[in-house]
């Protein structure tokens, strides 16, 4: 059971985190952080470093494929040789799957089109712009094994879904009380249909680190 | 608002990640992550690699401490350059903080003796020893600005409380939002009250990588 996680200077630690550490415990599962290059990527704000054990050429094929978003993925959807990496490996995967704007990828790649999808609540309309159709789920499974997750911590809640398709529903339930998986955030704010207009005021005065920029029509319209 | 996190060869990276993914959006933050020496610390799985932006000695004060933990954790209790690290920059903090089994690193430095606290459910009473009085809450806030949370993924919603108290309500909310953190378990199983049997089983037959094995007594006792 091969796992591989492209990286990319500014990525989301989260997006590649959080199902990491449900994966890892697949039973005879190995996990391959892939890049340009062997080495460190940069996170989204600069501080976290997370080394590639392989560059993309090292990394022929996977079971499953997870990719990350974050801030970067604007400077790879039109990459080449990232996008041409991702085609090869998903013509060898079980599942191909994405966390945030890492479906931006996965469209970009032209994995989506016609097909149902999520993404970060501020990528709607760049995700819908490949083909996709936007479906405001936080896990949307489709056939061919494509597998898209919401906003960054989603990418916990899809791989306990991967989990259970791949080891069965006893073992992912181990896995979820492993890493405590028992979620009772202090706020109702996890989803733009939910979020305060404070909060949402909040974000728009901070300074942006995505070229997402205003909430896209969909979503503003999510009341 | 510096923000340090001190990881070691065998942390849980989710541990580490969740906090981090949510304190960096705090305004005027820097994030650091700490260790023996600056350079790549790898996870509990031997895949994951992080690197350390300074070395222990390199960090003299804090706002807030996030120490992580997984089974790494029982290579340092009693590991004094690091011990005394905690204790000098738990001088300096406003919040001193820990994930999963970072709690007993917190315990043998001496910062827990008669504070409730909590930590990953197998190692209760680990924590126990170091005169802490286990507490089966998600997040346990103490006087003195120290805070606990319990196993891996619980880390989020500690640091989405911190970032309340440091930065007020709707930033935090702001932040739930930016995260996605609309969490959608596909099943129930995500503490040791709730999990079934079987999945309990299922976890006992694997091979562990920490020296905390059975579940503890406490542990055990709910059903």
């Amino acid at each position: 059971m091969r796992i591989v996680i492209p990286i990319f200077d500014g990525f989301t630690a989260l997006d590649a985190v959080g199902p990491y550490e449900v994966l890892r415990m697949l039973p005879e599962s190995d996990v391959v952080f892939a890049a340009g290059a062997p080495g460190p990527c940069t996170d989204s704000q600069g501080r976290l470093g997370l080394l590639a054990t392989h560059s993309f050429e090292d990394v022929a094929e996977a079971d499953v494929l997870v990719v990350p978003g974050g801030p970067g993925v604007d400077a790879h959807t039109a990459d080449e040789r990232l996008l041409d990496w991702i085609r090869r490996i998903h013509a060898t995967t079980t599942w191909t799957t994405s966390v945030c704007t890492g479906s931006l990828l996965l469209g970009a790649a032209g994995l989506l089109d016609g097909l149902e999808a999520t993404t970060h609540w501020r990528a709607v309309d760049a995700l819908e712009s490949y083909g996709a159709v936007y479906t405001a789920r936080r896990v949307v499974e489709q056939p061919g094994g494509i597998v898209t997750a919401a906003g960054v911590s989603s990418g916990i809640d899809m791989a306990l879904r991967l989990a259970e398709l791949i080891a069965g529903r006893v073992a992912a339930e181990a896995f979820q009380l492993l890493i405590e998986y028992d979620p009772q955030p202090p706020f109702d704010s996890g989803s733009y249909a939910k979020a305060s207009q404070e909060a949402k005021d909040y974000l728009a005065a901070r300074p942006r680190r995505t070229a997402h920029g205003a909430p896209p029509a969909s979503a503003r319209s999510v009341k």
